[in-house]
């Protein structure tokens, strides 16, 4: 089962305002992808769009790790130093802040790819005219917005930048609770193991697993707010007849926290399960010591008493003296049995 | 003892607005039967009312796997289909939402069948003409107030679409409320397994009670919010002489939530009850192990001394020396029977 | 020591608005009696009072199970038909609400009676010239507010209803004080009982009286809310001159949930407590065990490896062989005391 | 250590308003010791003050057992009953009320007195032109005041009666987190009992010592409410400039508060602590028995072999027999001893 | 690895208003170096500046010991006693206030100095004139912003006093950060140690990092309430220019609080795991000795039997008793290793 990297990085004393790329280090450059669209058209882009492009544009900046690319994007565009500074932090935790211009969201996309969990750090700055994704990785999670754009049904290319984000923010929380099925596959995996007696470090992948929990609520808790206070109408931030659509996120982000909430506490149910069933293999194991301990050191004294070369032992000297001791064993014997069954040890 | 299958089904990552069946498989197609009622009439239809048919009409779609039939009805009567979505997807959290033209609340029924817990997904469409309830599968808890509005009886009749909605929801809760009293039932039957040592995978059950409980909750707590928020007076939702059936509504939820609360305090108290009485075993078989040890092991040792085939043995020589040692190992007994009575371990 | 109850009673699914018990089966009827009081006179009535009555009236009904009695008075003071319901369900939770023409409260009285408690469900309706209550049972606690009634000193004849709701609350609440203080006297005793290790199925008593403080709670927490509601002045439930009264009487229901949350947490303590003496005894028991092992074990071995029968066995044949070994044994002895000494376990 | 009394009192159920003392019993009677000042004058008096006392009066009446003596104060100064009877009830949990004409706290004092933990009910009634203190016991920690005002140096003389009720706070307040110092002595004390294995009773001073503090936090809890209550400004309560100090006071009580919770925290961390010590222990001790059995018990067996007395046993008649048989049980004790090696139990 | 010093110093009980140094001793006594600075120019002082030094200036005093030269400050600038005293004392929690001519805000430096975690008292006073900050030591983190107003390049120098206050916060802030990845360091490494089975002490240690988190988040958790409350725009006490850095500011704050509590519950997880490591070693040492006990116990009686000395016992004159007994044993213990391996034991 693959699992997430909670290590978070330092990050170093830098004076604020000074650009850096804080975050595991990645092969490759930057590279940017633009998309056009209006109702009736959409074009694609290598690079910046051109300055006259029609209708909405989509730039899409994947991989952050050059400095000075992403600073020019941000003189180009009029961002603020802050706001890169967040979108290069890959240790970022999700916040929302409208600024006079634009708006600013960062978070976390969290996804399988070929079956392991992927942490990668997005931002995504939009004003009525544009949207700029800032992407940690080449390879996203957003093909299925691409076909949309350029197959042109649906409404995505008839509605604002606002929808785009919508559309956005949902296919990554959709993401999050694909992600949260799988961890829910793994942690029936472990509880059948639990059943059957069988499965290996079950506590350290339970404490794992439980790490990686806390740490996903980190990410996922703050969005709710984030995408709460895009949702109120008062801010004009979105439009009307899209807050709908933005309050069904919410409740898809509550849902996906209720589920992590729910596994934690699934998480803690199963290890407290599994200590008790630790505990009891004990009783057991230290039960049969008991039983047949009890049984046999009491007969082994007997017979070493039988044992013992005193000159004038009477008893050795009886001709039925060794079936008599035989006699007493077995009694005393059948006498401990009744009394392991009545303490329902057997 | 029947319990709730609590493993939640992956959503699939479908674009918003492409509507979808997401819940267990289930036999059969969607079965569509409509209820026209006015104070001195009604009228029972299979299918889809007239559209003449007068008074307040109750549509009852049972089944959501068709997903154009389902789609058929929202186009009809002019539902989102972020609703129409919301409705088909039984993963779909308790919550309740206003539209311009209509209202809708989602939830969960649970209820027993046959002795079963059964959980179904239900939403409610409703305007001040119509109800519209869409079920997840045929069959359902409501057929009292069917025969309440073919009777006639009681208010039902007279007063509006609000007041159906509560009598709907009021069924619900109380069938929470039943199947509180039926896990009730059982853990009074599990506490009594303990207390008298009987029973077994005690560990397993109340693990799986614990989680069903919390499961519960997750499905009932947010009702609350929603039914709250139907009942605010300013919103004009329902009607004011209706209010206090809602706030008694509320009420009713309030109680199922603390009763859950109830339970759950309650398991884990067992389950530290339980791992305590096996604590208690392990130390009582302890015990025993140490008594018996204690006393046989030092009069084994003499008895293994006088074993010895020492050529020069004075005590061997001895006439009574076979009466001395037996004397000996009753006085060393006797002390230490007389040590595990101080000890309190006798 | 007397225990409270606190199995629920499964609600069954009736309609709202159809009256019936809901409670333990109780001997008995209904009984009526009521009071009459202005400041200079007082009169007892059996049944309800005349019509014409002067000042203020309390009308008590003690015993729920006769419906038709029940539904009488209902109807006779034009009391709603949901208040009736939640007067005979004695499930039903504490709550205040304020209709049009009269106030409603229901609660639970919790008290001592002759050395077990008691927990009976009460509920008042009132409005400015008189109050009824329907307690669950025949006889109560409130005979000191009779007398001072009848014996006019005090202030309770010469104001209004609210002043003599006031007292009734009070009396209900000084009696929980009571009852904790009589838990916090049971605690106490079973405190005394774990640190002189006496005392048996401790761990069954804690976890009975953490059940039952964790139902003392639900049932007092909800009151002090309702009685807040009461005491804001702004909704003119109460006369200002008495609403320091009633601040008072939240302050008791604080005092009274506080002691309950330090009664829980105390229990939780003690069990934490208890569960650590068994770990200790456990421990105790082992090492004893371990010492008697440890020590004779090997001396067994030693005079088993001179019992051996082979022919040619040099030690045998010395003079002073017998000697040796018994020294070597005291050696060993003395050593393995003194280990035992280093780990402190003597 | 000397430990706080934790034992609430019973309250016997009085009519409200009937004046009785509630606490444990004093020997004494009730002193009343009374000081007038101005800024250029201070006068102390045994009994009130004379009528015509110029300044700022400070009633300290010390001792609550005699019921008559309080309620001539209260009538004299025209309290409500409601005040008395919580300042002569010692089980009074802290508060503020504000009446028409003067406004009252209830709280306690707890201090060191001769290394002892005090607890005191205090009860502070003021107007603008005089304070009367309500002191369960005689002596108090209020003696730097009374120098203070005598001395005439800073500010107390000069300012008004809420200036005198904040020192009398400050003083108060000081004291709690003197003594919270104390507990953290003590608790350090364990700690290192604790890491060097030694001291007694452990488990059961932890319990204590955490029970003590949940009734700390009882008492401070609710204080810092009443004070933060006193000090919003809009209720002309305080002087303006004087706000500050009780900001201050907040300040430090939410400190004591803190500090509070830590030690919760920090008893519960050395209650785990020591738990694991214990298993530890036991794992240790568990650990020497079976090493000792293990090696012990097979050899013990091979020589009981060689002690059978069949007439036909050929190892016996083998001249090195006896070589063999030992050097046989030296391999197996190596083997042993590398198997426990590798298990790291060495 | 270092800890921090938890222990808090006991608070003598002082009228307010008198100043006094509250912590560790420490050498060295006060100094004073100042700066001020305008957009063109900067000027470094030993001591206050001169009366009229032009820009913004920041005094910085270092070591809080020297009581008169503290209170000469204080008194030259006209700061309240209150906020001097709150200066002194090291173990005044974090707070912001605001007095009518200048702002407070007292907050912990937590910061790795060689090594090892350094806790330092800081105040920060400040008008939009100048900023005064008083440290417990010499020696500090904010060389950086020494040299960046030094440098004159970036915005420090054209930016008011707020930003000045902004620039000192995020510096402390972010050694927070560093802090926590340290521990996190240290978590890691513990962790490590546990999975492989070596280590000492864990549980002490890991028992301590609880408490310095615990004592950690105490000092972090005010500071967010502070820093918001400076934050708040309708104060006018930073320029709404600079709202956004303090929004930032907040911002990590809130992920420091995160990490804590992250670590918090990671290393709660990391006790259960390594309790129940434990308990499983135990259970597998008990098993050895079961394992061992079982077989050789039974053995050993055998030949016990067989070393009796009865006259008459048939089986030792067999020709064949002694390899059939062999052959017994050879059988009992076939069928115990059955067992065992059934069991799944071996």
């Amino acid at each position: 089962m693959a699992s997430i990297n909670t290590t978070p990085l330092s990050k170093t004393g830098l004076p604020p305002g000074s650009l850096a790329y804080i975050g595991p280090e990645r092969e490759g450059g930057t590279i940017i992808a633009s998309i056009a669209y209006a109702p009736e058209s959409v074009a694609f882009f290598d690079g910046l769009p051109p300055e006259d492009a029609p209708g909405i544009t989509w730039i899409d900046v994947q991989g952050l790790q050059e400095v000075e690319e992403i600073a020019g994007i941000g003189e180009k565009f009029d961002i603020h130093e802050l706001v890169l500074e967040d979108a290069m932090n890959t240790l970022q935790r999700p916040k929302f802040e409208s600024y006079d211009d634009y708006h600013v969201l960062c978070l976390k996309m969290i996804y399988l790819s070929e079956g392991k969990r992927v942490v990668e750090h997005i931002t995504i700055v939009w004003d009525n005219k544009k949207a700029i994704t800032f992407q940690e990785t080449k390879g996203d999670i957003f093909d299925n917005i691409r076909k949309a754009l350029s197959g042109g049904k649906g409404k995505l290319r008839t509605r604002g930048v606002d929808y785009l984000v919508y559309r956005l923010l949902d296919t990554v929380v959709d993401h999050y609770l694909e992600v949260l099925a799988d961890y829910e596959k793994g942690q029936l995996y472990i509880e059948e193991e639990i059943l059957e007696n069988r499965g290996r470090k079950i506590m350290e992948r339970l404490a794992r697993l439980r790490k990686e929990m806390a740490w996903f609520r980190k990410q996922v808790f703050p969005l709710r707010e984030a995408v709460m206070s895009i949702a109120k109408t008062d801010h004009n931030i979105i439009d009307s007849k899209n807050v709908k659509y933005y309050r069904d996120l919410v409740d898809h982000i509550n849902s996906a926290i209720e589920n992590i909430d729910l596994h934690k506490e699934s998480l803690a149910g199963m290890q407290d399960h599994y200590m008790s069933k630790v505990s009891f293999k004990t009783n057991e194991i230290v039960k049969v010591l008991t039983i047949i301990s009890t049984i046999f050191i009491p007969l082994t004294f007997i017979v070493g008493v039988y044992g013992m070369n005193f000159r004038y032992m009477p008893e050795l000297e009886m001709h039925n003296g060794y079936a008599i001791v035989w006699g007493l064993m077995i009694v005393i014997t059948l006498l401990l049995l009744w009394f392991f069954k009545r303490k329902k040890w057997l």
